[in-house]
């Protein structure tokens, strides 16, 4: 696809080029209700404010809805429907093009630019959602792989269900946060030497602090409870992508997690980059996941190939030292199920998913080392030493440590799909006066 | 305590004695707004028309919160926190008092009576709370044993961990009902054969579909990210207690769980009882719950031993054929961690709960085979049956079961603190057309 020039200065690898336009929630220092808004090059579209001032003049269709811009999450434009999402965005696009048919609306509009026109460097992004319930998924292949190698030997790396069923297990919504936020080292329960007979925890901060490259996805359409949303019909029920960090404290995890999975090692806090990359914009990017040997059961065989997106992702780490570097790079093709997979299966059982739930993919890993998207992964859970710079390393994540992921799809400058980042510094744990 | 003798009629054996009042959500056919009251006898007092006709008049304290009765959730209610909920409490039992200060608040007043008391039989009862997270706990000792035993025997049957934390998962909020909700027998993945070599699932209606007898506890005083409750504080955060049925898709869980917990075995449908009875009413019958033997870490002492609540709880199962029988008799008492204990064992990574925040304890069994608190148990998973009568059995439940929780506390007849009931039937597979 040729990008789409504009008359609007975007700046060449700008991860928001026309062929994106993702939503957020921002808010500014002279208006400081969080709103709808879409990111634009170097700045955010305030919606409020563009549909304020007759801005959706030209497009009918969502003149009946205009009061969801002025809300605090994108719950009610999610609601509305992808049909509605997809008029939107080629909207927006057709007012920012050259040749756009609507000069008066915002190119020749000087007052409504300055008004609606804002540097992100000069907005605060919110969490787009408000999440009623968040699921995180395992649909990464070689992650599943890694850990399993690493806790139970090769040979019964993967459990007997993994290639039959998504699986997966209930998050902790309440603790999402939007990139930028620091997150305290959690204390917790931990076994000091795992492999001894006794088996006596230990209270300590979490010696074995972790992040997780994973995606997340945003639900918009509901379905009842007792109706099952068919392989076919998950996809619409998708709204977009976000990069997403599961912070995870592996010690407490080792602990706590037999018989009934991941609880405190997991929901002191969750990560999401905080602009939303709608489906459709990430269409030209499809490619097939990772080939699953078993036989699917019907319930969860889509019809293409072409099922997740080749999003190229990294990740960095930032010492307080100032050292840093890219541990990861990957790509969201790592995955051996997809969105509406996951989303199929979860709803199998009439379970009821809400606009603005989210559902985790997993973390992401390729098959060699650099490709790794966590510590564990990448230390074999402490054993190796991860190179920074000038001779500082790490294990686990220290204080002060600041982990960005970056995620982006496509390779011509002027019409990349990107994620911005998804950034969080690990704060001290706090003083429990215990 | 001698019971609060009233001029309105509340029947002997009353689970809703002045000793109780339970708040709820309700509409009626006149007035389909749903909005908060109390339970008192056989009616409930509408407490958006008690205060919209001056039945706060006398109480100064919760003037400026009146909106609070308007909502249709106990969520701000709730957050007001415990002071002003016993006051509540308090003041609505001096105002059904023989003795009351305030007869012409309604004793004297029969047009707001007649507009405010309302037959329960008339009335629809609603989720009382919007459940932001809901999370679930494995602290019935005795259940777990069992389980335990069934699966891992008797030298095996307890993990590690069990007596060092209060084992949890994170739970689905979107598919908490209320009582009377009916609940579609899931589909799901199951092994048909799970002790075969060959782990090849088939998809099927759920074989083994069980309830699980277990109380549920409301969060009222938020805490925020990053911030523990310490278990001193844990009890005040805590608003009141439900009865709650996890129903559980057994044949879906075995093949699902390992290794990130129940996720679809658990998120058709949780129901609850519809009256939350306040910590302050349930606190007369505080009994020491199951010693635990395991040095237990400072974070998590209480300092009293009378941390659980004696409440007397039955299962009732009822065929479409008519034939029924109490199945389970036991008590809450069968606890090995207190609610305050699942609180800030949560909260000790910093994880923040909101208002309406939903913690349940797990099923609750005593030792014996008539006080197992699921069919798991009841059937040694499948292998015995249970009586219901006329020589009508179980293992699971069939379709058009129906299954009636009721919890009540105390033996006065005027002073009972009872739950009520918390019931749900068994409806067929919807037909996926697949």
């Amino acid at each position: 696809m040729a990008p789409i020039r504009s008359w609007f200065s975007i700046p060449r690898g700008s991860h928001f080029s026309l062929a994106n336009i993702p939503f957020g929630i921002i808010s500014t220092a002279s208006s400081t209700s969080p709103r709808v808004a879409v990111a634009i090059g170097d700045h955010a579209l305030d919606l409020e404010a563009f549909a304020a001032n007759n801005g959706f003049s030209a497009l009918s269709t969502i003149q009946p809805h205009q009061a969801v811009f002025s809300q605090p999450s994108l719950n009610a434009f999610a609601a509305l429907g992808r049909p509605l999402h997809s008029v939107v965005r080629k909207y927006i696009q057709s007012i920012f093009a050259q040749d756009t048919p609507y000069p008066e609306v915002l190119q020749t509009n000087s007052a409504l630019q300055k008004q609606a026109l804002l540097p992100l460097k000069e907005v605060q992004c919110h969490l787009p959602f408000k999440i009623g319930d968040y699921t995180d998924f395992f649909a990464g292949y070689h992650h599943a792989y890694h850990c399993g190698v690493m806790f139970r030997g090769p040979a019964n790396a993967m459990n007997p269900n993994y290639k039959h069923l998504p699986v997966g297990y209930h998050g902790r919504a309440s603790s999402v946060v939007v990139s930028g936020t620091p997150i305290h080292r959690p204390h917790g329960q931990i076994l000091e030497n795992p492999a001894a007979e006794n088996k006596i925890p230990i209270f300590s901060q979490c010696r074995k602090l972790d992040f997780e490259l994973e995606l997340g996805a945003f639900v918009c359409t509901p379905n009842q409870q007792g109706k099952p949303v068919s392989i076919d019909e998950a996809e619409e029920n998708l709204f977009g992508l976000v990069m997403m960090n599961d912070w995870s404290a592996r010690d407490v995890q080792a602990w706590e997690y037999v018989p009934l999975g991941p609880f405190n090692a997991k929901n002191f806090g969750t990560s999401i980059s905080p602009w939303v990359v709608l489906i459709e914009a990430l269409e030209p990017f499809k490619v097939a996941g990772i080939e699953n040997d078993a036989e699917v059961l019907p319930y969860l065989k889509q019809k293409t190939k072409e099922t997740v997106y080749d999003i190229q992702l990294r990740v960095d780490l930032k010492a307080s030292s100032g050292n840093s570097a890219t541990i990861t790079k990957t790509s969201g093709r790592h995955l051996i199920w997809s969105f509406p997979q996951m989303l199929t299966h979860h709803t199998i059982t009439g379970c009821n998913l809400q606009s603005g739930d989210l559902i985790g993919s997993g973390t992401i890993s390729g098959t060699v080392m650099s490709e790794r998207g966590s510590m564990l992964e990448q230390s074999d859970n402490g054993k190796q030493k991860v190179k920074i710079a000038d001779g500082e390393e790490r294990t686990f994540l220290q204080d002060g440590d600041e982990v960005t992921f970056t995620g982006v799809c496509g390779s011509d400058e002027e019409a990349l799909v990107g994620f911005g980042q998804c950034t969080g510094r690990i704060e001290p744990a706090v003083n429990l006066g215990l």
